[in-house]
């Protein structure tokens, strides 16, 4: 068996700890995987009527198993799985909990050792399983998951608990599963071997990630990018806020960073939501359309109601999705379907739906900046039969529906729109949600770009003090103020002379991070007498001398190393407001120049780097240097552990570094 | 009749402009209504086998009619709803468009005088129309909204389409409604009519609310206010974005200051919701369930499922929701319940359900800091019934049960629970909502407190320069900085020599209200040389000079008059970086120390405001005195059009007003 088969496509599954007592867990596993058509092997030595081992069951069935369900207590896991392992079988699914989430890493340790001497690949412990219902196989504790249909999502979730509700979720919203996966402690099988098990699945066709840790972030990382590269991924991270303890109690990790996880993971090719009914919008929809990468899709907006259609609107330009006024022609062809004083420049507001509603949604989407059109109606049987208006598609742009109704109307409507190979939401958030995906995912494909590479960087030794690590930004090519560093008073007279005023005076020594707060910073000195003043206020002998830099806004750049996702770069703005609110984007070093340009994006104050009240506007390819530099130090120098500058000021003339600090190995 | 009850419970009903074409808006109307239990009327005077007039069917059906649906083209509107009210029709209801949403006000115009003669109320017009589930009666051209069950919850929406959308979404998360109204363009009839009608409505147990556009900010405010003290309402306000044409197209009003009428919506007692599904999470809930008030509800977290319940905890996190460490004797008594090494100190995770599961949730309520219990399950007929677990329900803790599962399941399960008395919810998202609004409702609540009144203040005629503005503030018992106006530079290096340095000068002049940028301010000023330097570079004679103000943090404080909600006061962050983000916080005056003490809550970089880095931290009922003071100024000042404080400075001694402009007429 080849990767995973053995887990999710197993020639024969054997349920270790099979018990004829309906309620343990063992006999519930039996009565899940009784659907799937493969030999299946009841496997309990303490029961003369179920087969004494994995190895006997091999025999008298005459097939092989692939496929472990070990349903023991946590101390016999391990030698389960070895018996299963030396019987031939390639995976193993551990289902009980009492591993490393409840204080006995040992079992888990064991666990592993098998997994390292037989080479059987292991899901869980600690996971209510997995469900392939193309198959007919539910390896869960929960038979009632087997009711979910097929279809064309994967789940891929931390929690065995989180894939049941995702799949129930998807279910409901009229959605089927290609396969859903709950992790557990994922202490051999994790996100990333899935991910890179689905990119030959051709069952599926989106991908629904649910992440609450993660152990290795380049790791993770590089499966998300193969696979979104050709099938959309949308992901939602847990742990925005503080859960610590209970995550910790849930799986036996820490949560990760979630700001550093989201960054990656956006930067990796995925959509991002922030709570599974969004993620069921995202991923239900992505799993039927796709739109070709772009930079910012049009999206056509026809309604039937204005007041949901007004909701639509909201929401999408919240989101920042261009809603593009309809060209004249459109508009004209528009006028002759419709009734007049109705709105159509966009959103289109079609009064009642009634027929030729279908004509009206194809001409919106032959408009030439439409990319995607939104549909929102209520159901009225009365008057107009939404899929029959909708059928045949004869335009080719893709189109989203969200249809309103009685419980009976819109699951009718929904099956029928499904069949003609609309994604169909149920609300106007819904929809939302859903055309966001597709706006998002479309955008995220068109940042894929492959950049010159970055020269490498030499870093000298450290430490190093304000102006050797600036004369480290002067090789960069991060432009900082004309500078004097100066030894001496008279150094220092000469520099003012030579720099003209006005200058900051600052303290010069490496290991003060924070020379503001000392008083290690004088600000505007024009003069020698001020100098003086100054000189002898700071007390020491080091000085640099700086001209200083015209007004602007002030940015926060800078590059660490990630104890998960290793080397990051971080953009923010400066301030202590942008600092309360932590309104910063991250991304894993390297980056492309484009994704780089897009971290601005995301910032909640990014209004001020665009001309704010007249103000400079930046230019996303400048910062994009300084912040793809910066990742190149870390890659380059492994003594450097930290590279900030703070501030990084936007002025007229571009961007000038104000104040830069590297911390690191000292020698 | 009373009120809106011929409206709402008319004992007979007349259609005008019926038709016997089943496609035409009177036959469709016709239909809605034939499930009513009162006479109807069939009125066409061009039908022969119609009623001729309302008149003669009031005669022939020896019935009153209180109710007229007008189903005519705008043009001939008004004279069929007078001819109603001239036959004894005390409401009307008119569902056609063309009205001043289309360009013709002479058409609405011509309705309202039919109002204001006759006395009659009318629904609309462009509205879609209302429904009544526990009457039968459907007056709405989508006849299939009759399939909405009867239920606690009324919905009161701008928009004709956003009613029926929410009814059906109510209706399919298990719950039904008491009353469902569009209002349409609101020409007489508006929101504040149909709260005010349901606050004697026995069957309305909770409120949702849809706001488009507002005409009368403080009928609104009053009516919301009157009856949020008695029943909950829950708000969803369009407009957060720019959705000005399209919004103008449908109602014919602009869209109203979304932050300003969501900030007096909140002072009136409405809790406030993000979208339509929000709003179903929220009112369905709270139809069930109303906390006491409270200042901050304690939220006991009970899941079957843990990485659920992490999604669970997060949203509660993230909305600010307490969710308290049991008591040692809560814990111990689940530890008696719960297989060891589960999370017991809250969530409580149960692992999968099993028997005694109600009796885990019971114990969690009867924790002293538990005020609410929220429960997670996963659906699994086979190990638990939650019903029965669940039912009776001993504890008297109000608890929201939230299951995932097959719909099958799922759908039982919360009609059985729903039966007794539990709000349900389908996910964790879900679940977060309906907590948050219940929290929400009881924080509200509790802030409905009778304060001092405020002695009446005098302010001088204008204009206003900083010294006048700042002398307003002293009387107002607001904190400003020692400071003389000076008329020489003589008086000014006086008054250097009392105050002492260092001091700032500016200039003093009603007509400049932005002194920075003309370099019309100097800080720092210690000497008589730079006091001199600084004269100079003012060039006039009239200045300020005052004792510069310790480090802090900066906030904004304002109040202004609004075209729709009157006074007005405002409280944001200093700072170009709040600013670009809008962080601010809006009420009407006057406002309760309460309420102006609650309005930091909601800005994003509160973190500021308490000790951040160790700095100052607010003392709210401070704050709130500055901004009921500066509420007090407008109300007691018509002369007065804007009074600002920028910045009011958090110091560690307290608030300090460092700058202040009074606008407005100047005699």
């Amino acid at each position: 068996m080849k990767g995973l088969d053995g887990l999710f496509a197993p020639r024969g599954v054997a349920v270790i700890g099979a018990s004829r007592n309906p309620a343990k867990l063992g006999a519930v596993m039996a009565r899940s995987l009784s659907t799937y058509d493969a030999p299946l092997a009841l496997v309990n030595p303490r029961d003369p009527e179920l087969h004494g081992s994995v190895a006997e069951a091999v025999d008298s069935l005459g097939a092989p198993i692939d496929l472990a369900v070990v349903c023991v207590p946590a101390a016999a896991a391990a030698d389960a799985v070895a018996e299963a392992a030396k019987a031939g079988a390639s995976a193993a699914l551990v289902c009980a909990g009492g591993f490393a989430e409840a204080g006995h890493p040992e079992f888990q340790r064991a666990l592993l050792d098998v997994v390292d001497r037989h080479g059987i690949r292991l899901l869980g412990p600690n996971t209510s399983g997995f469900l392939v219902p193309g198959r007919g196989l539910t390896a869960s504790f929960v038979p009632s998951v087997g009711s979910v249909p097929a279809g064309g999502v994967a789940v891929v979730a931390a929690s065995g608990g989180v894939n049941h509700a995702l799949s129930f979720l998807l279910a409901e919203a009229g959605y089927g599963v290609s396969l859903a996966v709950g992790l557990g402690n994922a202490a051999d099988i994790d996100a990333a071997d899935v991910l890179d098990h689905l990119l030959a699945d051709p069952a599926t066709k989106a991908v629904a990630l649910h992440i609450e840790s993660v152990a290795d972030g380049s790791r993770l990382a590089g499966a998300v990018a193969r696979l979104s590269a050709r099938k959309p991924v949308v992901a939602l991270v847990v742990g925005r806020n503080d859960v610590g303890a209970f995550a910790k109690s849930h799986t036996g990790a820490l949560a990760t960073s979630w700001r550093t996880t989201r960054g990656v993971l956006r930067q990796s090719g995925a959509v991002l939501v922030d709570d599974e009914r969004q993620l069921v919008d995202a991923v239900g929809t992505l799993s039927m359309i796709r739109l070709a990468p772009a930079l910012s899709p049009g999206v056509g907006v026809v309604t039937a109601q204005a007041g949901p259609g007004l909701l639509l609107l909201d929401g999408l330009r919240g989101a920042g999705i261009r809603v593009p006024v309809l060209a004249d022609e459109t508009q004209r062809r528009l006028g002759e379907l419709l009734p007049p004083m109705t709105y159509q420049a966009n959103p289109v507001d079609t009064g009642r739906p009634g027929p030729g509603f279908g004509e009206v949604v194809r001409t919106a989407g032959d408009d030439p900046e439409v990319d995607l059109v939104a549909v929102y109606a209520l159901t009225e049987p009365d008057s107009v039969d939404l899929v029959s208006e909708l059928s045949p598609q004869t335009a080719s742009t893709p189109t989203v529906v969200a249809v309103g109704g009685s419980t009976a109307d819109v699951s009718a409507v929904r099956s029928g729109l499904h069949e003609r190979g609309y994604p169909v939401a149920t609300s106007p958030a819904a929809l939302t949600h859903a055309i966001r995906a597709l706006v998002e995912d479309a955008c995220l494909n068109n940042r894929r770009s492959v950049d010159e590479p970055i020269p490498p960087v030499a870093v000298p030794q450290g430490p190093w003090d304000e102006h050797q690590a600036k004369t480290v930004l002067d090789t960069l090519g991060v432009r900082t103020p004309s500078r004097a560093a100066c030894n001496t008073p008279e150094e220092a007279h000469a520099a003012l002379d030579t720099l003209g005023g006005p200058v900051a005076l600052k303290i010069l020594d490496a290991t003060i991070l924070h020379k503001t707060e000392i008083g290690g910073v004088h600000l505007g000195i024009r003069t020698h007498a001020e100098l003086s003043e100054a000189l002898d206020a700071l007390g020491v002998q080091r000085v640099l001398v700086e001209r200083m830099a015209p007004a602007g806004v002030d940015l926060i750049v800078g590059a660490r190393r990630d104890p998960v996702f290793g080397p990051v770069v971080l953009v923010g703005l400066g301030g202590t407001t942008a600092e309360a609110l932590a309104d910063v984007a991250v991304r894993a070093a390297p980056l492309s120049a484009a994704e780089a340009a897009s971290m601005t994006d995301e910032l909640l104050g990014r209004a001020l780097l665009d001309g704010w009240r007249g103000g400079p506007v930046l230019d996303r390819r400048d910062l994009a240097r300084v912040v793809r530099a910066l990742g190149q130090v870390l890659l380059d120098a492994p003594q450097v552990d930290e590279i900030e500058i703070n501030p990084l000021r936007l002025t007229r003339d571009g961007l000038v570094a104000l104040d830069a600090v590297i911390t690191g190995k000292e020698q």
